[in-house]
């Protein structure tokens, strides 16, 4: 749609990343399953942020690193998450507006801090999170501002938020209203035991009609349907979604559109640090899709994105990328 | 003295760094000094963090990275420095005591927020800070732990806490502390400007012999003597103070000691952000001394530390630098 004010609008945790590296053995002897995302208590958060020796403190969460990078491209975004009246809120406000992305969720007062993820870095730039929600799981239908939903080309959704009982109302609402108004709905799976604890409603929700365009990576495709046959998931994701997209790390991406497949290739780069490698990819595509792109050029632009992100610490994109996109051929 | 609890104490400005990349154009522009420390208002560290399309925050403060340094190089540290009582004041002293900092100063309460420093890295990875001082410059004689200055084989002042009068009576009453415990005071001059500022109050302290150890960068030591010749700068110092030492960036480092001289050249590495290059030379050095190694050792010390922490974004070092030391055969 050509009328749309922003280009993607994101719906996720609002979260604030403490980032430091880790050796494998550390993780082994605190029985961490490297790559996955577990939900931890204030407490705990506490516990695993005294297992670095380091830390650096970013703006991060799915959706909110998504943005950030359609941000970085030189598109119109927009995020909706909840973040407490706190000094980490307000720097993580303050890092959205910074790179112009619309962001007035209204923030928590009087409660849970906001949200934090001790995310602890392997020396193959793996990454392990830890999550506390806080207030990001605060979120609820008031939030969603429809006017930013009826807006924007794209509403994407990450599957975390599905956790949070009143976040996955919310959420059910942006995607009726974002079809209601003409637009697409997105939805990311977020993780394997985001997949495994929400399988059924992601199934069904998927089923309804409602989403566009689902990303998924291989191992989330496959644990979406329980099974290790990577065809029979895609087959059984596409099925479902009119575009499916799922990543496959330094083996590329596989688009699904409307029962047409094509592979693209991922970009070479040198591996520091994988966080965000998915949300960015995300960004990269969804916003070449608002912008009308073939499926395959969407892939790359995802590619592209993702390839600065994990060449650096932190999961926000550290250049221009729409300067980086103009020299691989994507004028934006 | 081996009866010392710790090797080094710290006492500092103890602040939070926001670190972001910017363009010399972009420097030039807002009439910024590259290489320079300016204090700041609340109102203009936002405006300043609005320069930047993005943001790492970290711990930060010039004597707070030279402990860092010191207890990641397997020494025995304390630092004493004012935060709040607020959320980044509760990351500041997270980091410090993670590392095994004795770090117990009581946090302002009611007061200004934490300092913090809004750093603008260029493409060849020279610092531009922006410094609201914040709670840090609220420390008072109050703050003077006398027990950690009793213990310190040797304390640790840096210059730029003579901004607040407050705080330099607070060195002041340090400085006669330690010596009268028959340690030792050690102090940098932190910064030309800072050396503008303070050069008749840093010349009358010098020439009082109470400081056995001083650092400075080249810059600083010609502002110090108003000169541009190094000789003549390098002798002025060392007719005051027992042990100098002169930095001088790629090349190297020299250290005057009763007045014999010694040249060590500096680490060669690739030079992502030069923060915190002073301090944890001053870190390694210091340490070097506490336990009694030579000058061009402990000056070796200090450029190999020096040379881990520009070859990354941030001012604290990301890997442990006792097994970076034993490797180049300081076993600490």
């Amino acid at each position: 749609m050509t009328d749309a004010r922003f280009d993607i609008l994101g719906i996720g945790n609002a979260i604030f990343d403490i980032l430091g590296h880790i050796d494998e053995a550390a993780l082994t002897e605190h029985g961490l399953v490297k790559g996955s995302m577990r939900l931890v208590s204030a407490e705990e958060v506490v516990a695993v942020d005294n297992m670095l020796t380091e830390a650096i403190r970013v703006s991060g969460g799915s959706a909110g690193n998504t943005v950030a990078g359609v941000a970085s491209l030189g598109g119109r975004a927009a995020f909706i998450g909840k973040v407490a009246d706190d000094e980490f809120g307000d720097a993580y406000a303050h890092d959205m507006r910074r790179v112009g992305i619309e962001f007035r969720t209204t923030p928590l007062k009087d409660g849970a801090p906001t949200a934090s993820s001790v995310i602890l870095v392997t020396p193959d730039g793996e990454r392990t999170m830890n999550t506390f929600l806080g207030a990001s799981q605060q979120l609820t239908v008031a939030d969603i501002d429809t006017d930013l939903v009826d807006g924007a080309a794209i509403t994407f959704l990450e599957g975390y938020l599905f956790d949070p009982p009143a976040a996955k109302e919310a959420f059910r609402a942006a995607a009726e209203r974002a079809n209601a108004s003409g637009r697409i709905a997105a939805l990311t799976l977020s993780d394997t035991f985001c997949v495994e604890r929400h399988r059924a409603d992601f199934r069904a929700w998927l089923d309804r009609g409602q989403i566009g365009i689902v990303f998924a990576n291989e191992k989330e495709a496959l644990a979406m349907f329980e099974t290790t046959d990577i065809e029979a998931a895609c087959k059984g994701l596409a099925a479902l979604v009119p575009t499916v997209v799922v990543t496959r790390s330094e083996k590329g991406a596989r688009v699904i559109t409307n029962g047409e497949a094509v592979d693209v290739p991922a970009e070479t780069t040198k591996v520091v640090d994988l966080t965000g490698a998915g949300d960015l990819f995300a960004g990269g595509f969804l916003l070449g899709h608002a912008r009308g792109m073939a499926p395959a050029d969407c892939a790359r632009l995802g590619a592209l994105a993702a390839a600065e992100v994990i060449s650096h610490f932190g999961a926000r994109p550290q250049v221009h990328l729409k300067e980086f996109a103009a020299k691989a051929g994507f004028p934006l």
